[in-house]
């Protein structure tokens, strides 16, 4: 059992890759008072990111000393090659990387350098990111609160896990260790597919006409947000998850299967829509599997909707009124109305405080409802 | 064309049916000055609707004078049977619905009533609803602010239309009028596809170990959310709009299987990524389609995350700070840590206000990042 490493023990920290993430990287160990060094074949982004304070360029010419820790942070198709480069170049050092999948690299990595060499590499993976990209769109707290799965080969170097397990959690996150192959089934169901599932139907959009689209409500909105992200990430996030990710698909073509049966019947009223009902019973469920917050189970909520001016302050008072109420706000959602200037907001409040929330909205001429 | 309307016009009116939506008529009526009569096979329903000031009860003697209006607010596998009753029940009066699919109710009306008795029927379809069911979540203003599809058959009487419009603006919303094939179409699009994929993904998340559910975040969230809604009623909905669903789910199972077909490449480095870079882009796109606000075109927004403690007032504090910068927000998602006391806000404003608003949070010590 190593002993507990203090956050200097991460320095000298080189970031390869000073995009979204690997900036962000830069700035939260700045924040931790660690310099780290940077590089990056962009030399346009390694500027900006120098520029914004995550660290300094690495020096070409080798004249640095030694880094211990490695943060490998390159688009992912990149990964195993840059991963490998920093074994190679830096046969000391720990290096770690940031990227969505983990056991494809991985396995990369040990067959072209042997599983003694590998010792030293510790994947990672921050549950951080955004619908934006680049070293402009990295900020020192975005890691703060959030899950960063740490996921080691069974061979790793304890010391090798310590050291990445202490850049999460300078980072600010909160250290999920976890088996690669794990890792990457875990992302395709909760990250991966949740994204195709957003692409698919948002892709269904790109042909409606436009009274259709008049009909788009929160519903939709919510579904599909997530597909905004970038299309070129995405490609080689699913391209290096297609395992995990086709045993879902297969078992969802299945699903669609049974489905399509359950509304193919030659008199509906009569279909057997076991299968259909089984099916959306599953849906709640999985719905309130997902985890309330902190981490203690979900408590029941109930969602208030209220109409405001859509003008600036409005929210402003909804919030004071709900806090001059003691009434802690779970959730929110904005929905705009198609032709006037109020907005519609849906709260979710514990069912015990809902009454209060209403009353006290009313109280202040708000129009609120269950 | 008819002379416009005055609301009293729709007097008297009759609501069979006290659920959420029914009830919800009800109070809108009674908003605007008119008293309804309702009715209901359920008499607790029926009092509760009652007692919150939806209408009267109608008359079970039929003493009461002939209604105008008739709607049909029944849950979705009754509505044709309800709304020929009240055809036959009520010879002089309009008779509308307010179920989520026109075509199959419309097509079964005619085929026991004939075209010239249903010249009084008019569909309709308020785009409001809840997870939530029942008289007791109802409220006057949920259909304030939203559309209200209206969907006549050619045959329709113009006065009938006209009435049903009426009822339509009266209760707050914006009409959208439809052939109800066509709606029918853009229903399964904008709704009920997204629910099925909603339904689909959470379904995943059952037999899910703890380890992945807490690699779960916003994404996930978004994208299951309405998949919690009432699965008796989406049942009923997903039957009767079984014909276009068919017809989406058969693209996706094709979507799907060239989707599949491009993960399967022998060596995926090389595989031909084309048709899933096509599905990504068309993601994109039509995320970008679904309307603004006000129906202007969309305007190009950001995110600027901030963190704040998870208590009451913190959410007023930072709204008070937005709306003293002037910043108007579009949108807001919460996401609370999985282990720490605060929560962290993604908040949505057009491009040239996001400097402005995470200064004047900074300013005001609030932690905030684009």
């Amino acid at each position: 059992m190593p002993e507990p490493l203090a956050p200097d023990a991460l320095s000298p920290v080189l970031i390869c890759g000073t995009g979204l993430i690997g900036t962000s990287v830069g700035l939260a160990l700045a924040r931790a008072g660690i310099a780290a060094r940077l590089s990056d074949t962009n030399p346009a982004a390694l500027r900006v990111a120098a520029g914004r304070g995550a660290g300094r360029q690495a020096d070409i010419d080798g004249s640095d000393c030694p880094p211990r820790l490695v943060v490998v942070a390159t688009p992912p198709a990149d990964l195993s090659d840059e991963i490998v480069g920093a074994l190679r170049a830096h046969p000391d050092a720990v290096v770690t990387d940031v990227g969505s999948v983990k056991a494809e690299p991985l396995a990369e990595v040990t067959a072209r350098l042997g599983r003694r060499d590998c010792a030293r590499y510790v994947g990672g993976h921050p549950m951080a990111g955004s619908e934006r990209s680049g070293p402009m769109a990295a900020a020192a707290d975005i890691f703060d609160g959030r899950s960063w799965a740490v996921t080691p080969a069974a061979e790793a170097d304890p010391a090798a896990v310590a050291m990445v397990e202490l850049l999460a959690v300078t980072c600010g996150s909160a250290v999920v260790r976890m088996a690669p192959v794990d890792h990457d089934r875990a992302v395709a169901r909760m990250s991966h597919l949740p994204h195709l599932m957003a692409v698919l139907t948002a892709a269904r959009l790109v042909d409606a006409p436009d009274s259709h689209l008049r009909l788009g409500g929160q519903g939709i909105r919510d579904v599909t947000r997530i597909a905004a992200g970038d299309p070129v990430m995405w490609r080689q996030i699913v391209v290096a998850n297609a395992a995990p990710l086709r045993e879902l698909l297969a078992d969802l073509r299945v699903q669609l299967e049974i489905l399509d049966g359950s509304l193919a019947g030659p008199n509906l009223e009569a279909a057997d829509t076991g299968a259909l009902d089984a099916l959306l019973a599953a849906g709640v469920a999985g719905t309130n599997l997902l985890p309330g917050k902190h981490n203690r189970p979900a408590r029941p909520l109930v969602t208030v909707t209220v109409q405001i001016p859509d003008e600036p302050g409005s929210l402003a008072a909804l919030f004071t009124t709900a806090a001059a109420a003691e009434v802690n706000i779970e959730d929110l959602r904005i929905d705009h109305d198609p032709g006037r200037a109020f907005g519609l907001v849906e709260i979710d409040v514990v069912e015990d405080r809902a009454d209060a929330l209403i009353a006290a909205l009313r109280d202040n001429t708000w129009p609120a409802h269950r």
